[in-house]
Order: C-alpha cells, then sequence, then structure tokens
C-alpha cells in the first residue's frame, strides 16, 4: 500500500488517510525522499488530519523522516495533528522540536511560502 | 482501498495513484460526491498521472463521475491522462466530450480557476 504524493508547483502534498502500518510508512518515507530528489521539490506538506492514532514506532519513522527531509534542503510542515495523536506524541516523549505544524493543509502551504521566502 | 481526496480552498485534488479495480473506482465515486457535499467545494481536479491503463468499466465510471460532480454544481478537470489510457479511451468510444483536460495538476488548478471566474 503506497501513500500518495502530490505534486504542486514546488511543493509535495501528502495526506495520509490510510491506516498507517509499518511497512506503509516506511515506503512512504522512501517514496518522499525518492520523489523530492525526482522533482526538486522546496517543500513538503503532510497532512495528519485523518491519521487518528499514531503508535511510538509511526510516530518515530514520521519524526525522521521530517528530518530527512530538512537534510536534503526541503522545508516540510506537517498539518492536522488530531488532539489525541498529540497526546500520544507528549506521552512517547516526541515533541517534534524543529517540525512546523498548522491547523489544515491550505494553512500549510501559506506557512512553507512564508517559510521559502525568508 | 480507498483513494485519498484533498482539500485545498475551494478544490478537492485527487491524484490516483493505486491500481484501480472496479471496487475502488466505485467507493472514490462514492466517497468524491460525499466530499463534494461535505466541503461545498466548486472544483475537482482529477489527476490520472500515475493511472497507466484503464477498461472499459473504469472509463464508464471515471466518465461518469465529472458529469456527477457537474449535476452537483461543480467544475471538474481531468489532467495528466496518459498516451495509452488515451488510445483506449477513443478506442473504447468514450470521448469524454465536456470534460476539461490539462497535462497536469498545476494546469489542471489553473484552468479550474479560469472556469470558476466566469
Amino acid at each position: 500500500m503506497r501513500i500518495p504524493i502530490l505534486k504542486l508547483k514546488d511543493y509535495l502534498l501528502v495526506s495520509i488517510q490510510v491506516e498507517l502500518d509499518d511497512q506503509t510508512v516506511l515506503t512512504f518515507q522512501e517514496d518522499l525522499l525518492d520523489k523530492i530528489k525526482a522533482t526538486s521539490a522546496k517543500g513538503v506538506v503532510i497532512d495528519l488530519t485523518s491519521v487518528d492514532m499514531v503508535d511510538s514506532f509511526i510516530a518515530k519513522v514520521l519524526g525522521d523522516v521530517i528530518v530527512m527531509t530538512s537534510l536534503m534542503g526541503t522545508k516540510s510542515v506537517v498539518t492536522g495533528i488530531q488532539p489525541a495523536v498529540a497526546i500520544t506524541l507528549i506521552e512517547l516523549g516526541i515533541t517534534l522540536d524543529n517540525v512546523h505544524t498548522a491547523l489544515d493543509l491550505e494553512q500549510g502551504i501559506s506557512i512553507l511560502s512564508q517559510l521559502l521566502e525568508v
């Protein structure tokens, strides 16, 4: 099962709307990095609006992929983190310190354009 | 298997990046119409860049969904139809007469905004 990655101008948009299992999230990590390279994308928005629950492995892989995109020179914004997911992340000790977040996809894109203007 | 539908401002974006089978495409039809109602979206872009092949059933369902969205008062643009898919559609006698098409997602969105300005 693959998570679709949309290219829109200089950005990649990802809306995770499937049940995340370990393999899906690892495939997604690889796909996203490959797609950044292939498209020379300047920014990524990962929308978690439809994700109701994460476990520690999935949270770690998602956290890692943000750091990886940043290593590749791309800005990332995570949007739509649900209350239950926010609670889980803190309980797991994952604070996503340097990750930009926003309420929804639109706001994520507008934050990205601000980040990329600077 | 569900095809993710992204809401971006007044538009819904759909990038079909999975193997389409009969059930998936029927579920998609229903999901898209529901989402149009739920979000009051004014326009839809359906991106077929990653679709390499369609059969007559899938082509018919996709054609139907465009007409349905139009009945609901929404403009739709289909983007990224691959050469092989275009050939299949014509061989099947499906000409998508009143459907707006464009090369990729970005152009689809710009056509939508033109359509909605008028």
